[in-house]
């Protein structure tokens, strides 16, 4: 099995009520290939600008992360600046300089085109299926998106649902493209709009399946130290399909369980900034943090 | 075993987005009792008019409540009139007119002194440690509250807790307690404040125990149908309550399991007005849904 990512690489400026840290690692591929590399060795496909620092190479690497598809271009590398509200629920952002991602049309290496798991990571729709037109028979595809593309590029977003596996919203997304407010209505009317399966994220409060086996709930691992929300979705989306490359035991368990170690493995990522938590984490703290999860809920 | 509760019995009127209702029966007594009942017969203390109809002490009976403290008083009974937002989660309380209820001071019929389990609904602290008073060996000692008490008793409150099991807050209430946002960090925080276990309740997203066992997570049980979110929270600690009262298993599985049927009884509890879908449910059915919420979250 093979692993593919396609999304922004960025260094991010982020405050928080408790502190705040300039120009670390972000984006939405790192924090997915950073968390699935636990599983699987992921398949990066990106632009950096020519400001992009070889530590993050060198850390790519010592991650397994396979960087064929990794595109430097002369200029500078995405920067986001945001800042979270007292909750943490809620953030503004400040800034957002698209830099050499403004103008990335991504191509996939030759190597890549095997992949058998996608994960379209935030963008506009129009580019997710230009990518997914790429991969020659890809087995699993989940991708991203954002109340943005729902707004603006809404008919290439119903285009492209029907050719998903699984789809990630969140719950004003999922309300925004329904018109339904009940959660539960809300995630069934996302699924009749093609994708096979839908994961709506409620941030802390967990996140919810929709499929054909019915409503799965996931509540969010609780965990009392925040420090900093951003990449919990990615990480989330990376976890669970770096096991689901990495698994082979029979559906619908499989997707469970990938939800699981997603809710687990993003409970991490928001214990530090940016990707620094993964940083010193590994597979055997996620593993028990699965099984007290899983006690946490058992009656 | 034998389960008390003392709270408000009320007339409601309604107004959701999908309809309206004038003058059903509400308050956080019957909604406690009627849950319970599935499980035990509950005895109920509580003050009515003498504008009370004799229909409902005929439910009352059929539902084998013990209405030996149901007091009629010159005057006409408690009633609410609110309003809930498009989302279902927020609501305006339009009119309160307390009548009797204003100066209700609750004497427990000398057959109820020896009740096991007591649930003090949400009321002045101050009556709440009076009936308590009155509970000659009570085992097991649960209480709601509310932001008004917060704010205006603090002190009988913070008096009040440490004679509590357990405590029910909602997040901004355990906020509101403890100046925490985090809701791991509140409900520690509550918890730090006397009751031995505390209950937070998160309204669609489910709730949270805190207790000498760590934490427990308990996401909502998915209905696509919220009619009318009254008396969800009342009918959750009725049918946790009445389980408990009920069933001689070992703790912790008792608590956590008594939390399990308060999340179901209180998905039926909202699927119809006030609490009509109560009057048309049995313990079947609420079996039945229980197990189905058991395999929603099984990994």
């Amino acid at each position: 099995m093979s692993l593919l990512v396609v999304g922004s690489i960025a260094f991010d400026c982020i405050e928080t009520p408790n502190g705040s840290v300039d120009d670390v690692l972000g984006g939405s591929a790192p924090a997915f290939c950073f968390a699935a590399s636990f599983f699987t060795p992921p398949r990066l496909v990106g632009v950096v600008g020519d400001d992009f620092p070889d530590v993050y190479r060198g850390l790519f690497e010592r991650l397994r992360i396979d960087t064929a598809g990794l595109v430097t271009q002369p200029g500078k590398t995405f920067r986001w600046k945001g800042r979270y509200h007292q909750d943490m629920n809620t953030r503004d952002t400040l800034e957002v300089h698209l830099n050499v991602f403004g103008t990335f049309d991504p191509v996939l290496p030759p190597a890549f085109r095997d992949s058998t798991h996608v994960f379209l990571a935030n963008g506009s729709p129009v580019l997710q299926g230009r990518v997914l037109d790429q991969v020659r028979e890809p087995r699993l595809v989940l991708a991203d998106t954002m109340d943005l593309w729902i707004n603006t590029q809404r008919e290439a977003l119903l285009k492209l649902l029907p050719r998903l596996d699984g789809l990630f919203v969140n719950d004003s997304e999922a309300q925004l493209l329904t018109g339904e407010t009940n959660l539960v209505r809300a995630g069934r009317g996302v699924r009749r709009l093609g994708p096979k399966f839908v994961i709506l994220k409620k941030g802390e409060h967990g996140a919810m399946l929709f499929s054909a086996d019915g409503v799965f709930v996931v509540p969010a691992y609780p965990t009392p130290d925040v420090t900093d929300p951003t990449g919990a979705g990615d990480s989330f989306a990376g976890a669970m399909m770096g096991y689901l490359d990495s698994d082979g035991s029979p559906p619908p368990g499989r997707l469970r369980r990938g939800m699981a170690y997603g809710t687990v493995v993003a409970s991490l990522t928001v214990e530090d900034f940016g990707l620094d938590r993964l940083k010193r984490t590994d597979r055997a703290e996620i593993d028990a943090r699965l099984e007290s999860y899983r006690k946490m809920m058992a009656f």
